[in-house]
């Protein structure tokens, strides 16, 4: 299968060539990009990491991961292909004769080099410091970093400003994995090319918006990890503000990089701020307990592995949003996301006013809201709620809440749906940055999120419990019923 | 099963118990209620004809029809209840003696009786002054008459006058089968039930709404009638134009029957009357000739049996009808009708308007209408197509027009859908006129069907000859590409 775009030709650094990220995610993607014939024939995967491997047994780890963490069989005649363009360097991040080595890899072909971080955000200083002094920083050459960047405002800005010392902006792509996802990429185009939804789009028409991150899962080994940061800032900053600003943001004036970052900054910019005025009234913060998820047992928080078991860690957050502008003024968004819940899902519902006026009294006392319903994981697709009268005899319309339903693997019937780092990948080395986010975007989303968390602490309290395999504390169904609403279950 | 609602006890009459009529919809529609509990166990059914029968033989006759035209077996016990209530009265419609039969019959339940008149509407006029003598036309006795009520509005104010002269409007029901389909009536709960369609119905959203009504079959033994009247009288004047006033009368004050049928008329007198100034660039007449329907060879029109080869009756009308009112000024409504068409499909899809701009340029020069289909028949159900992003990694966004579905048949899952005729029998057992057809209707659908007759009759044009199974003359098409526009196919 070839592509219908030709991809530029790169050098694809991966810094943490050992990690699992590296192993899981990236070199699985780029596999797939080979092949659909994505990858140029020049295009070269340089591992840099802190073993002492040469090029044969780097080689051999890669096949080692693709063997382990994708669902498909290595294809001989594509892993020949693939295995290729292997290089390795050896990297201690202070060592310049490291650099040196990459620089004169890099240096054998004409190309811009792509750096890639896949190690932790402490790390992205130093290592932007040695490229510069091994003069592997100017343009076309490019870095790729992976969330969290920072754990607040001023530790984002701590991690940007040492990028930004050696690259500017506009090599700079920032990833959050949401935005690669083809639903979200679909909002796109569901938004800004069906003109049933573009004069609806408002607060004239809707009522509420609803964003739901579930995970069945809980902690999964990340422990250290997890229990710093807490899913508001491991999901809300990230995964669910992107989804709210691709659902509010306005049209942009041409579908680039910039002209779509600016209109998700203004919206970022116009989200009510949150603190200790209205954290109790718009924000509900849990923690899981033991419970069933799926059928299974599964420990609560406190009694995961190496656990600090005073931990007040959320690992639920749900907030009522208000967007501060012209458009959303009166529609508040929901956001909603948790470990150890009901299920895994992905959606976004978008709620319809209700009727200014019930014809159907003899029915129904109040006709219930039309929804359309976003999928975007697991079974992608889209889902119109409306009322259709029952087929029957009786004299009073029975009405009836039904679905238009377009399911995206039944209609596009794709064998393969290509994941989100697959497109990511592919987008930087085009070079083109819209499905990546800008500085302003994270420091805008920090922001925000700092207010609320600010205002936790200085509450002070202890997480709401829920019981793993519910849909959260009772708070968050309160939370809506005060707003006469109620969540999408 | 028991009804929800009782249905009062009442004799019904049918006047041409041996017709087609009455064997093929109104007897099976009756044991269909039987079945339903729909019938009150006092209501009895009488037959009127010219058969020398007694009420054994007309038994015998019944059961018959019923064993012949309903798919199912007769249930015995389902029977021996339907059987019981059968009587019959010899009739001849000059003969006063048969009345005061059908009077002595009547006279011995106080019930109100309901006249079907199941016979050419020349005989209505006797009917009802025979019925008057003998004291069977006071309320709460009823009439149930079936289409076509005369050939232009001069015929038709001639047979509702005389109806008129005997009984009041409110107690006459002029049957339109189209009106008492589930898909029909879904019309009331789809417009006014949704909001997302409630501030959307208007020359504000949508483009234009395209109304077809297409037959497989071609003249099936009716010659005669079929050839005096023609397609447009036989189909436009009444299915179309009641489906048209479905879609685009305004809200009606209550879902009572003058609040709806108000709403129904204004429209019909906003219909944009079509004359010799602009019959030519707004119609289309054809006439099938021989071809190829679902595989099969069939005939022309001029070649089936008893023809007057030299006719030139239209079995194929198109019209572009513009409704002169605040709400659908510059929304044409395309209506479409004919026989030995492709498919048998009757189906009413919306069009929304264009985008105002275009997004997309880069995959579309001009984005794809977002549309609403309901489809009446068959298979039942509505459907929003709407555009999505083609999954895939090409970097611009491949849109596709896409379909959200809802079928009737799979949502509601029902093993029998009650035809048309079994809910128009219980709403005059009843007493609602909601889905019958009110004196002003006929009559200001007959004004503007008799004004585009006038025309074709002085143009005095053969039709357009179309082929068997095609979708009708070319000029039909032509007619939507002069306004940029094409038919749903």
């Amino acid at each position: 299968m070839a592509a219908s775009d030709p991809t530029p030709a790169c050098d694809l650094v991966i810094f943490g060539a050992k990690g699992d990220l590296a192993r899981r995610k990236l070199l699985p993607s780029l596999y797939q990009l080979e092949k659909a014939g994505y990858l140029h024939p020049d295009t070269r995967i340089i591992g840099m990491g802190r073993a002492d491997w040469n090029k044969e047994q780097y080689t051999e780890q890669v096949k080692d991961a693709l063997s382990n963490f994708m669902k498909e069989k290595l294809d001989n005649l594509l892993w020949s292909k693939f295995q290729a363009r292997l290089n390795f360097c050896k990297l201690d991040v202070e060592d310049k004769e490291h650099f040196k080595k990459l620089k004169e890899l890099l240096d054998q072909k004409d190309h811009p080099a792509i750096h890639y971080f896949a190690m932790p955000p402490s790390t992205f200083g130093s290592i932007c410091k040695e490229l510069a002094q091994a003069g592997l920083n100017s343009p076309p050459n490019r870095v790729v970093m992976e969330k969290p960047l920072g754990k607040d405002f001023a530790s984002s800005q701590v991690i940007n400003n040492q990028v930004a010392e050696y690259f500017n902006e506009s090599q700079v792509y920032r990833i959050d994995h949401y935005l690669g996802k083809e639903t979200v990429l679909n909002l796109l185009a569901l938004r800004f090319a069906n003109n049933l939804f573009i004069p609806n789009w408002d607060n004239r028409t809707i009522d509420h918006i609803q964003i739901t991150v579930a995970e069945e899962v809980g902690i999964e080994g990340r422990w250290g990890y997890f229990d710093e940061a807490g899913q508001m800032r491991d999901m809300v900053q990230s995964h669910l503000l992107q989804i709210l600003t691709m659902i509010a943001m306005a049209p942009p004036a041409k579908l680039n990089a910039d002209d779509i970052r600016d209109e998700k900054v203004k919206i970022l910019r116009s989200l009510r701020r949150i603190d200790h005025r209205n954290v109790r009234d718009t924000t509900v913060r849990g923690q899981y307990i033991a419970g069933k998820v799926q059928g299974h047992k599964v420990p609560g928080y406190l009694e995961e592995d190496g656990v600090n078991k005073n931990s007040i860690t959320e690992t639920f957050v749900s907030i009522r949003v208000d967007i501060d502008d012209w458009r959303w003024a009166g529609v508040p968004f929901y956001l909603r996301t948790g470990k150890r819940l009901t299920t895994k899902c992905s959606e976004v519902v978008v709620y319809f006013k209700n009727q200014v006026f019930n014809l159907f009294t003899g029915s129904y006392l109040e006709l219930p809201q039309n929804k359309l319903t976003i999928r975007l994981q697991p079974d992608e697709g889209i889902e119109i709620q409306i009322l259709n009268k029952v087929p029957g005899l009786e004299h009073k319309h029975r009405l009836q809440t039904t679905k238009l339903d377009l399911s995206f693997s039944e209609t596009f019937n794709q064998k393969h749906l290509a994941d989100a780092y697959e497109r990511l990948l592919l987008e930087v080395m085009r070079g083109i940055q819209a499905l990546f986010v800008r500085r302003d975007e994270v420091e805008e989303a920090w922001k925000w999120v700092d207010s609320i968390m600010a205002a936790w602490k200085t509450e002070n309290r202890a997480p709401e419990l829920y019981e793993s395999g519910s849909w959260g504390p009772k708070s968050s169904a309160d939370m809506l019923t005060n707003d006469s609403r109620s969540w999408n279950e």
